[in-house]
């Protein structure tokens, strides 16, 4: 049984529109107010607690390891079981769930003890995140700042086309969605000629990206290539890597973003494997110039995926002010890992690796407020009539994404933090 | 009694010259053939333990938790029990390793258990390191990179001397000193008009450092002061930040270094505690322009501790080629932590922060190959005859680095790193 098959149905229900479809199946780390943290998965608005389905004897036959289900590192353990395990558990979770299985469905004691409604378990992130890793892979982005920042004529820096630039980031102050941002405070210069100031960022920012969680690679020295790459990959989140930009303009140059970007990251709780994700592979872009050979690929390695970002003000009025896609990547994440990884850098399980800001062509697919506002010089108009150039204190952001074909539906879900005033110094 | 007492002698043999007398005691997780990895002190050349002490009882009224002992994340959760109880250790083993204490000195069932000879035990990486930064601190060394690729009359970056720069780094290449470097590959440009060539780096460096280990911080959105920095500085230990210059140099704009950097770092393995080093404090280069408040500290905050490298060639001839100094930082670590957490970023027990490139002013201190053989225009010669531009493959790297004052010498030890050549591709 393919556990894809669109024909799937489950015992529980599925709102019309969930991104939890039995199709879906994705991993998270969830703690019930009685239980201790554990892996869960999610169909449509409800949380299973796979501890709870191990401990009944119902993974027989995947494996026999319970902390891969219990404990706050178990998505990481579970992980270094290796792709055979995790599609195993997949697979049966597909089979335990189904409309027809009365295993689980008529077992009303281990039911209390392992479903519950989405909103009675909190959710984490997902993994241990050992080393994370930002990409800047979207052209259109690396464009639009590059115009504004420097010269239309020549925005893509000479190593752009050849490379998919990354950095490293700080994998320490990753938060789950839902946890408030406190506005950073930090060194920047209100215009060129000035003497650095102190104070709260005046230009807080979000970037719209998808993120990787990474298999256990290889040892320190060897190369995972682009053919390679998919059997690396564990699944996605979605990504906001907030940002001040302010601080990052006077820290940036020559080292890279540092606390222009460490204040928080939020990340959804949910991880879509990449084989949930197999109905939506679509073709990439022409590359040209041509890439050297170890960042050559065959077949699609890019995906489409909807995404958007929404602002919520204080007020509870929603506008939605990006509708972007994943699909808009110049470099794909068999590209990323084959890059990181040529040089024999090494890569573990849980290791975290973000695209970079996902903006498509159109002014309206910006990825950033940045681009969206164009360095302020084109405010938003939100729906309940302000206007924003970059994020208010008890702005709540909220980004989605989602995959659709054929009346198949897998969701990424959602990540939202709500800005909080700057610490008084 | 003062564990920094020089008076103080161990039952232990400590021969002339050792970084390691009683009044060192560093920490480490070491493993010998027959037990479990374990926290491990050193005195002379002898390798303690800790876990076997714990379980004799000696410990009692210091801690009561077995787990900071043993277990590949012992040091974390030592270190996360804060530096009262790292205290009350050093306090402990000082007591119990003096020459007039018969506790284990004439427990020979118990020595035999937890007291070997150094070689006998296998050093690994001291902590489970969840973020790794490197700053960029020393001024000479900012100045040389600057001169050689920009323009000596402007040789620092406009920022330099406002903030401690620096960026993350990649933990998970971290490896103990000994470990072979493999020469990573990648791409850079052989002439500024080239296209990118993909192939083994030809310009292999090394960069002495120092870096040090963090308590547990605050929560995020928290800052740490310049005052309260030292509370949240477990020890040091030496670092080499090995780089591949020609690949950094075709990759950094505008991300920072990436793949020139992250394919190893060799740490030493010894954490040697800001406490030994008290009596080393020495102030630090008056900072102009003033600096902003958080970044101000009063008292000495810098330390000498004298640092060099010498290259081990295939055939066994060693060459000092550096002597430099960790008091050769414009910013000290007090003023690294502030920075780092003014934005609320939030730091963990086992975070390792380092130096960067320690360079002093003499052209025989500065730091890395790039400098010392000025990009290449000023071989080096070595004492078996040879030149080096760059490290090639079967050279050995060592960095020591010790205090001295007074007959007491207080040592970091050593790490070091033999280059094996390119893996084909």
């Amino acid at each position: 049984m393919n556990p894809n098959d669109p024909s799937l149905r489950s015992w529980l229900p599925v709102p019309e529109g969930s991104d939890f479809p039995i199709q879906n199946i994705p991993f998270g780390l969830g703690e019930h107010p009685d239980q201790y943290p554990a892996a869960f998965t999610r169909i449509g608005d409800h949380a299973i607690n796979l501890f709870e389905l191990f401990s009944a004897g119902l993974f027989k036959g995947v494996t026999k390891e319970e902390h891969v289900f219990e404990g706050i590192d178990c998505l990481n353990h579970f992980v270094c079981e290796g792709p055979a395990v995790v599609r195993g558990v997949r697979q049966r979770l597909s089979e335990l769930l189904r409309h027809d299985n009365p295993l689980l469905r008529d077992n009303e004691a281990l039911k209390a003890q392992a479903v519950f409604p989405i909103g009675q378990v909190h959710m984490n992130v997902p993994m241990n995140i050992g080393d994370y890793t930002d990409f800047y892979s979207s052209r259109q982005h690396a464009y639009n700042v590059g115009s504004m920042f420097r010269d239309p004529a020549n925005a893509l820096l000479p190593n752009w086309l050849h490379m998919p630039v990354g950095y490293h980031g700080r994998a320490s102050s990753i938060v789950p969605s839902g946890t408030a941002i406190r506005r950073p405070s930090g060194q920047f210069k209100p215009a060129p000629d000035t003497a650095p100031l102190f104070g709260p960022t005046r230009q807080l920012d979000f970037e719209l990206e998808v993120a990787f969680f990474t298999y256990h690679g290889k040892q320190l020295g060897q190369r995972i290539s682009t053919a390679e790459a998919d059997e690396y990959i564990f699944g996605l989140s979605l990504f906001n890597d907030w940002s001040a930009r302010d601080i990052q303009a006077w820290e940036y140059v020559p080292l890279g973003p540092f606390l222009g970007k460490n204040f928080a990251s939020s990340i959804s709780p949910w991880v879509v494997t990449l084989d949930a994700l197999e109905p939506f592979r679509v073709p990439g872009p022409v590359q040209d110039p041509a890439v050297l050979p170890y960042l050559q690929y065959t077949g699609y390695q890019h995906y489409d995926i909807k995404l958007e970002v929404a602002i919520r003000t204080t007020g509870g009025s929603e506008t939605v002010i990006c509708r972007s896609n994943f699909r808009h990547q110049y470099w794909n994440m068999a590209q990323q890992l084959a890059h990181h990884t040529v040089n024999g850098c090494n890569i573990n399980a849980g290791d975290l690796m973000a695209s970079g800001t996902i903006s498509g062509e159109a002014p309206d697919s910006f990825g950033s407020m940045l681009e969206l506002a164009w360095k302020g010089t084109k405010p938003l108009k939100l729906s309940d009539g302000s206007e924003r150039k970059f994020i208010e204190d008890g702005d709540t952001v909220i980004m989605r994404g989602y995959a659709e074909k054929d009346d198949l539906r897998i969701g990424l879900g959602e990540v939202r933090g709500t800005v909080l005033p700057a610490l008084p110094f």
